[in-house]
């Protein structure tokens, strides 16, 4: 199938890809005076007598925005706006069709970090949660920081965070399959990006000590003083032996290669030079770092990509509508890092460790029962860590 | 039927009105390499490449943005963004189910002009149309004109001007029952708010000379000097023969006494000293200006309200979803002043000549082929006057 064409088919038909429908019926006098007037006042007066009442009686629990200002869409770049909306109600009808969350996407007309800020705050009193989308780094990094300090609702960007937990869910398997560490494996950031940036951060409170970040110059390390504040931070928590030099003196010896950077990037000489049993999840999109048959060629183990085509696909979605699930459920705060963890340990849990195999560290992206697990971990830790709003874990 | 105490059950029931769902299948692996990456990256090409594909490949040609800051919301005042919610959930669902809109509700955190008015600009791209919802007066003016004046969809203040239409829907009717003439009426409005200063310009527009205005202080004459700038120019285009004076001296003789005030502000012996065959629009809400019984006791021939258990009920209903529906229809860049004239024209004639009477002048407000016949009315006259994009008339 050419995807492409095909594509264009099926956005042309319906024109577009969500609807918003009532959940009320509206045929009789009846029905219109308890949706509209005027009953709809008595809901009205119950949640300007108290606030916490908009989750009884509005769809706001349930009601995610889809935030983009179409700086970074898929590999596409800065396109816009109004050209990000078929990825923002594409990912839209993945919160439903995954996890029956209600979501809407939000494009907006502005790349200015202040406005968008000041926008999403101003329109947040409908919604129960905030993801941000395909917003260029390092901005990216500024906007989620400051909606998380100023609003009271989960935000999460999903292209940092969604990555980083179905990569640690993959790593999980493989360091089971491997019989390594956390502790003991040294690992190759290539992509100082959104993703790879919140990939490291989960990675170092999994255990791992050794974490090299690349850019496209080579290693980072504490030595150079042109990096921007974003790298700059990375290099503080990063390379232990503040080591110079190329992706191919970083990747010497190490157990595990993170690509979320560039087509080629990685070259079979390089995967060579690696470690035994070396894992590597190569999500450059479409064209991954290193094709998987190359990799295994030059020795890899285990190699994930973020296709389709091949086995252990890194899919966003098997990670963000559950986590908004779960962090909805319990009417969370925010979304820290220990739901995040949460989230990957039930991600890679929901392959029972007698399955796990070289192509099967990673569930299927179209298996919508891993969503549940994975809100039900995440509920789980938001209670835990003190920022539920709900105390009680709902049957999942 | 306790409206009220049954309204909350319906809202808390399902918690809330509206859903979002797909319109497109997300089971298979080539339903999800269609709706989301890779497929999905073509629509977005199309679009970066020609922004008018944005109609073409998502839903905002079929959505509409319902807008409000909270701050007049039905008759309970300034309530707040997250109160005002279940009334733009309300409005939503009535888009859908009446036209075949898809609505979603934006409530805003801000009471600020230009707050309001950036934000809606900036979140415009998704959209196709916005109606304003219970923003109050005189900002509501403001915020219209400049939205209307800085975007290219269409803005509609459903108050102002749903009200004006249906309003004018019913006189049409009722001038021909009672064989009247636009040019020849005396009219007095009671209340200059939003909703008053919109009638009063369609009425203008539909023909008549003599209209006095009131507000609480009674006559608005071009004497007063202590006159906020909506009501200044009020004075300007209304009372041809500057009176001053009360109600009661301003509806002495009137044929039409339109309200739109407060419960009771329409005296019995006001309505005896109208002109023969008065006709009444009293639509204070939940409490007319006058109960329909003490006004036909009195001399009225035609009473209108806004209730839907009395005769001809004045309800935006049968205005504003098939308005968005044709301005939509023919991706008009706004809505104009005869595009609400040919809304009101298609109202009344939905009830043939012969079926009107003094208990007929407005269709049922459950009536949904109505949205139908001002959809249609209203896409013929954007392309009339010029502000439509698509120049081929549906078959509606």
């Amino acid at each position: 199938m050419n995807y492409f064409e095909e594509s264009l088919k099926v956005h042309e038909k319906n024109a577009g890809k969500i609807e918003v429908i009532s959940k009320v019926a509206l045929e009789t006098r009846d029905d219109l005076s308890l949706a509209y007037t005027p009953g709809v006042a008595e809901p009205c007066n119950k949640i300007h007598e108290d606030e916490e009442n908009v989750y009884k009686y509005t769809t706001k629990g349930n009601l995610v925005a889809v935030v983009s200002d179409g700086t970074a869409v898929l590999g596409l770049g800065d396109i816009g706006a109004k050209a990000a909306i078929p990825v923002m109600e594409g990912k839209s009808i993945l919160f439903k069709g995954f996890a029956d969350v209600d979501a809407f996407p939000i494009c907006l007309d502005t790349k200015d970090v202040d406005e968008i800020v000041k926008t999403v705050k101003l329109m947040a009193p409908v919604f129960g949660g905030i993801n941000l989308e395909d917003i260029a780094a390092p901005r990216c990094f500024e906007i989620e920081d400051r909606l998380k300090e100023e609003l009271d609702i989960p935000v999460f960007h999903d292209d940092q965070h969604g990555t980083a937990v179905v990569t640690l869910a993959g790593l999980i398997n493989a360091l089971k399959l491997t019989g390594k560490k956390f502790e003991d494996i040294k690992v190759v950031v290539n992509g100082a990006g959104a993703a790879g940036t919140s990939i490291i951060k989960l990675l170092l409170l999994s255990g791992v000590k050794d974490i090299v970040a690349c850019d496209r110059k080579g290693i980072i390390s504490r030595n150079q003083e042109d990096l921007n504040s974003a790298k700059k931070a990375l290099a503080e928590i990063t390379n232990p032996n503040n080591i110079t030099g190329t992706l191919a003196d970083a990747i010497v010896g190490a157990d595990l290669f993170i690509g979320v950077s560039a087509p080629g990037a990685l070259k079979p000489e390089m995967v060579k030079s690696m470690n035994k049993d070396s894992i590597i999840f190569a999500m450059a999109n479409p064209v991954p770092e290193i094709m998987p048959e190359e990799a295994k060629a030059a020795g890899a183990r285990v190699v994930g990509t973020g296709r389709s085509d091949f086995p252990n696909q890194v899919n966003n979605v098997l990670a963000f509508p559950g986590i908004f699930r779960g962090a909805l459920d319990v009417r969370a705060r925010q979304i820290n890092e220990e739901m995040k963890l949460a989230a990957a340990h039930a991600i890679a849990n929901y392959i029972k460790e007698e399955d796990i195999n070289e192509d099967y560290v990673i569930p299927s992206a179209l298996d919508k029962k891993v969503a549940l697990k994975v809100a039900e971990a995440v509920a789980k830790a938001a209670l835990e860590t003190g920022v539920a709003r709900i105390d009680v874990l709902k049957n999942y």
